[in-house]
């Protein structure tokens, strides 16, 4: 019996490690993403130190938060101080203990004064397509 | 000496496939990369045969083109009309590729009847954090 339930373990494990690094994120296997949409302006004179904030924030979240599954922070081009994040959870437990951690707190804390205007943008995701 | 070619070739496919699953795209590795942003505003009568267009035209680049690696559908929450896209190419050639698809033109031609505004927003990636 305990050997039946490793390998019926495995295979869960081995089921779940496909739907969140497989080829595509269908509709149904992608349903409980979170993914959530920010638009910042940040106050040019501080935007070296905002990025170099930001790139921790996102550093340690990807390696210590497992349901962190993608942060990726990109410029409007031509316009570096407006920056767009995209950002990707495995469900909403894991958006929510990312708001609640350390890492994130200590970016709010340190970045406050470097943002003019923020706007968070809650999604339903219609298909996540990822290699 | 061919065992060794091979095993060459093998060890910097290993290496290239893990720069493009590794556990984090740094601004080094992703230097490449290219991230375009959408925001769309949809005809509300004609919004779920846009969504079909849309799933036949991400599905299908993820899996005919290798340099398409994301694309990502939502919707902004409580407003199924407004539609954010997030694309991420290997490279600019991959980008370019992309949009002289057969698949991507015909997604275009069935769509811009539903298409009520399109903004495009070119980016320069600051970090790419993924699992």
């Amino acid at each position: 019996m305990k050997v039946k339930t490793v390998a019926i373990i495995g295979i869960a494990l081995f089921v779940g490690a496909l739907s969140v690094n497989g080829p595509l994120l269908s509709a149904e296997t992608g349903q409980d993403r979170v993914v959530r949409l920010a638009e910042l302006e940040i106050d040019p004179a501080q935007l070296e130190s905002y990025k170099v904030a930001l790139q921790q924030e996102i550093e340690t979240s990807i390696r210590v938060e497992p349901g962190v599954l993608q942060l990726d922070a990109v410029s409007v081009k031509d316009h570096p101080t407006q920056i767009r994040l995209f950002e990707m959870y495995a469900n909403a437990a894991a958006y929510e203990m990312h708001l609640q951690s350390p890492h994130f707190k200590k970016y709010k804390r340190v970045t406050i004064g470097m943002v003019k205007s923020l706007k968070l943008l809650e999604t339903e995701p219609i298909l996540l397509g990822a290699k």
